[in-house]
């Protein structure tokens, strides 16, 4: 089945303590759309200014990403401008410019068909919502977010929970928006609030998945080298629905193939700068590092 | 094959945010000889004071722990006085009162056999390198330690990891040891140094297992109530080890059985303060959690 993604197209200024990288291709929906492409095809509603280059555009169509839901505004693209220090897991914003993305209300294109599953990707659960109600979708609907929504949009965010299937946020995210300290609990006032599946992730510990008494616990990948973890997340979320949308029915096993997948598409995110790490990856690099994966991890 | 275990024994007072407790029964050869004791006899070899309650001793015989080498010496039992905060990662110690473990040099008892196999539980590594050379073992050989030897005792624990098999560690430990960010950088530098295992513990989020290109990961066991953290390392140090002993041979398989039940048993001392989780546990419920956890990891 199709899946649309929504969320942002963005251009990331990043500095780790591996390197940085000035305007580069960033976004929850470029890494959410490039990571599920591998299972699915992928339609891509976001928006660009007019100084976000065709290459981008190119390299979209390349990975059979329908982009005539990618509307190009006059202005200036979104951008995001940030610091990791050797913690990798906290990222310092410097600077976040919304530009064209202020107030975007976007068209949906003949495309885009209710039946598809749907990929709200980390954005405001404001315009989530507004696509939702546009879309009006009959397929399985996940919704990643992140702090910033939770501390400003909350009423929004748990507003929008009610008709989503399923929720990905992190663990610190899980705890903020639950007031709950352990995560097991977490998970279950966040379904109590109407998302039946929850998937919590934990960045380099991996992520975990509760939905009713079906638990999975999913590790990460472990990686000799991790440059920049930005868009681990988005990658992690379009991995797993991506791959959910590539099957005919979700099973037990189907949900858990799809963490997985999730966690190491992730892996493949964070080792390098922007998308360099996903356009790297090939089927068979993939299908390897799965299988290395139920090596380290089978007893 | 019998596994001599030796460490502390200790009275421990602790304060979680879900209670307290004074001079309640601790240190890492008390948790490590209960865990090991599911799989295989145990040979104790420690020191108490004339203030150790002979109910404790007893407690030991009745779980086939052998103690003609817990030594029992005039004077005040070793304590140790923790506070945890929420994040139960990290202890804040309170005051260490070494008492009659100052100076100690145990005899060994004619039941410790150079063939059995030797877990050297967290201790002073100067302690641990002169049991090593009283037994003179030929079995297998496992090293605990902890931040506080890696600053103080550096040089001596260095010498001892050329003849120990496998060392155990904390994730902010292998770093600290290591001068290295990353853990499977960490662990080859270990294991540089002679150590051909490392496990590598990272509390909740499970634990790491390198020996040469065979790494293995396994998540903790997801608990919903964490009371104290006291003597997790110390238990998941014995069940591995007990479980190595008891099979005739050590296989993949069996390290990576080794590390899961590790791990279950660790689930089991977090769950209440002292040994009390530990006491509680059967070995059909510890098989039962064996079982609910390799549902909750395969895919």
């Amino acid at each position: 089945m199709a899946l649309t993604v929504i969320g942002s197209v963005a251009l990331d200024s990043v500095e780790t303590p591996f390197g940085k990288r000035k305007d580069v291709l960033g976004g929850s929906a470029t890494y959410a759309s490039l990571s599920a492409s591998f299972f699915t095809p992928v339609n891509l509603i976001s928006v660009v200014g007019s100084d976000f280059e065709e290459k981008h555009i190119k390299m979209f169509t390349k990975k059979k990403i329908n982009t005539a839901g990618l509307e190009r505004k006059k202005g200036k693209t979104f951008r995001w401008k940030a610091r990791y220090h050797y913690d990798l897991n906290y990222a310092e914003t410097i600077s976040t410019h919304l530009n064209v993305f202020e107030g975007f209300r976007p068209g949906i294109p003949p495309c885009v068909k209710e039946k598809d599953n749907l990929l709200l990707a980390n954005i405001d659960p404001e315009l989530q919502s507004w696509i939702f109600r546009q879309i009006k979708p009959r397929g399985l609907v996940a919704c990643d977010t992140m702090n910033l929504w939770i501390t400003h949009k909350k009423k929004a965010l748990l507003k929008l929970l009610k008709k989503v299937d399923l929720l990905l946020l992190n663990d610190a995210e899980a705890r903020q928006l639950s007031g709950e300290k352990n995560l097991i609990e977490a998970a279950k006032y966040i379904s109590s609030k109407g998302t039946r599946m929850v998937v919590i992730k934990k960045g380099e510990h991996g992520a975990l998945f509760f939905c009713g008494k079906l638990h999975f616990i999913v590790p990460a990948y472990l990686l000799e080298t991790i440059t920049d973890p930005t868009g681990a997340g988005d990658t992690f979320a379009g991995g797993m629905i991506g791959y959910l949308s590539g099957k005919k029915k979700i099973t037990d096993s189907v949900l858990r193939k799809a963490l997985v997948y999730g966690s190491i598409l992730a892996s493949f995110t964070v080792e390098r700068f922007s998308v360099e790490g996903l356009l790297r990856t090939t089927p068979k690099r993939l299908k390897d590092r799965y299988n290395h994966f139920e090596r380290l991890t089978r007893f």
